[in-house]
């Protein structure tokens, strides 16, 4: 047999992560947190476990967590969905962009990405015989250049991919932005994939835009989202899909046979957790004041910071201290510092290197400290 | 968009339990047990969870549980599987059953499915642009005739899959199967995708014919297990591949973007309570118990057992009641008496109905005495 994804290596977050733990360095290269899960929420999935939830969850996701999700949704957003027409639990944020990708994408298709971008859209699109085009992220404004995505639209565009806030940069898209996206997509009769895992991860009082509040935009559009990121558990495994009715019954018939179906237990815990505003209306503040400490930390370094509105990475480039490309600078920070991050140069297709790297200040006080006395002697 | 699966429509299990539970009806339909998931395993999620176990599992899963894994297949099989080389943790069977077919399986190449069929193998080889091909298994004999497969296979054959002990029939493979099956292999250089998921479910003292057991087999073979199955807890949602080195390199590659990793508490979990093996050696005779007290207690109706020597899985026909097709008499069985099954005709590609109903036996002697006391009055 022939591999299918032939350019496939071992992923940056495994090798950066494995590195961290061989040289006994403080990682901030894969992106997780590291405070704890709430207890309550763990003694919900115990009880739920013990109360016999252990048995296959409907395909589509648990009723009471799609109900609330619906619920938190309409208020947020101010949309009008349901349970039943829009939303389906997926085995994380991957498995939601894996499902999404394979539902609407056909061989020969092309599909619009922004670069850099996180790395399981291009081989989700690949595995379907399309082709991912490229289009760079201006540097270092980090905002898209319109122009450039339009230009880049064919017969054969099927999709175009947004993620907001952004992984890895941390800057957001804004209400002008989604006017012209919306504009585009419309004219153009485009399907939209938005990566919106760190909607809740949002700083400077910025509104998190997603398509839902948009509803012509909606209504060609898939939006993908993740507890993990919220609840402070990257590895439980449990996102989910907001999407038309139509293409929502598509995209199960996908996840019918990707998974199944997702943990019983967790589900339920996640309905009754979500009921309760309270514990996730804090968190742009609490990361807020995370990235805000972090930037204090290293103002007196010589790295220097571009501007992170979301997600929980700040970028730091490295230009004032080596010209090296950034692959070998964070190994190097890893290796002789002490210090995982990720290079953003494996971001992008086009070969690029702006002398970047990616930190993740998801992480304790103490952690970001040293973290940072060890960048201010650099 | 053009729908990529536009046949498949809501899969038999939910059909038939939604159909159980607007009628009353006692579940035997969907394949999942009433028992207890063990209070000790249990614990040990809650103790991991509670612990910080909570973010990223590596991608091909946690080293303990591949470890552990590795350590109870050598002994069983007698095969010497390493963690790192050969396994595999999954969102699963179903996403290993898939990722395996992504992995393998491209356009314009064909599959062998012997059928009936449990329903997610076909639709994963249609996403792969990919033709299945049918070979029934014999009827009432319930044994494949390999020289029907052997007439099969072709040029573009890529892939042939097995399934012991087998879905929806209960049916086994023998040791004569496995050598033909091993022959046909080798000569025509294909590939055997394993659905064993009901490894530890088997009867009568007869031994599990894993393709693990035969070296030759194995190096052209995928393996695939659930724990949900071997633990009572079909909800949870985690299984496991196993296959040789260079393939495995491959499925994790696709693996990680199908779902990048699996729920880490629960493998941590999984990992101490397969330890010990009193876990789930008990499981062959604790079923086979069930299957006997079922076929005692429905001996004086007009149903007819078929032999079930494997899985929770027994097949009744309804020949001696009725001639109408199966699906009808499954709904008729389900609104007017009160017991869900599922029609065995839903699992053939050509279209097939030999008058069989299956039903699951995984359940607890009060339920299955009232399922019994119905069915001897039809
Ligand atoms: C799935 S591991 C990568 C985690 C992550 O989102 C990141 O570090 O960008
Ligand atoms: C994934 S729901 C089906 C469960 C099962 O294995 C069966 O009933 O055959």
């Amino acid at each position: 047999f022939a591999s299918k994804l032939p350019h496939v290596g071992t992923n940056i977050f495994s090798v950066m992560s494995q590195m961290a733990q061989q040289h006994g360095a403080i990682n901030l290269s894969q992106g997780f947190p590291d405070f704890p899960v709430s207890t309550e929420l763990i003694d919900r999935i115990h009880h739920y476990m013990k109360a016999g939830f252990n048995q296959y969850a409907p395909m589509p996701g648990v009723p009471a967590l799609r109900e609330a999700l619906a619920a938190k949704m309409n208020r947020q957003y101010g949309t009008a969905l349901q349970a039943d027409a829009h939303i389906t639990i997926t085995a994380g944020a991957t498995e939601a962009i894996f499902s999404t990708i394979t539902t609407l994408v056909n061989r020969g298709d092309e599909v619009i990405i922004i670069e850099p971008s996180y790395d399981c859209y291009a081989p989700a699109i690949a595995l379907c015989g399309a082709k991912s085009v490229h289009i760079p992220l201006q540097f270092p404004e980090l905002s898209v250049d319109w122009q450039k995505v339009e230009a880049a639209i064919t017969e054969r565009t099927k999709l175009i991919i947004v993620n907001s806030p952004h992984n890895p940069t941390g800057a957001i898209i804004s209400a002008e932005d989604m006017q012209v996206l919306s504009d585009l997509v419309l004219r153009h009769k485009l399907w939209v994939l938005s990566d919106e895992v760190y909607e809740h991860i949002i700083f400077d009082g910025n509104e998190h835009q997603s398509v839902l509040r948009y509803p012509e935009l909606a209504e060609r559009s898939v939006a993908v989202y993740s507890f993990g990121k919220t609840f402070h558990a990257t590895g439980w495994k449990v996102g989910y899909t907001v999407a038309p009715e139509v293409l929502t019954r598509e995209i199960r018939k996908v996840h019918q046979f990707v998974t199944f179906s997702v943990n019983t237990p967790l589900q339920y815990a996640l309905a009754d957790y979500l009921a309760n505003p309270k514990h996730y209306e804090a968190l742009p503040s609490f990361y807020q004041a995370k990235r805000d400490r972090f930037l204090e930390l290293v103002a007196p370094s010589r790295f220097k910071a571009l501007p992170s509105s979301g997600t929980y990475f700040q970028l730091l480039s490295f230009e004032a201290i080596s010209q090296e490309p950034d692959t070998e600078m964070a190994i190097r920070l890893t290796k002789e510092f002490g210090i995982a991050s990720i290079p953003v140069s494996v971001f992008y297709h086009h070969p690029t290197d702006h002398h970047v790297l990616r930190f993740c200040f998801a992480k304790s006080e103490e952690t970001l400290q040293k973290a940072a006395e060890v960048l201010c002697k650099i």
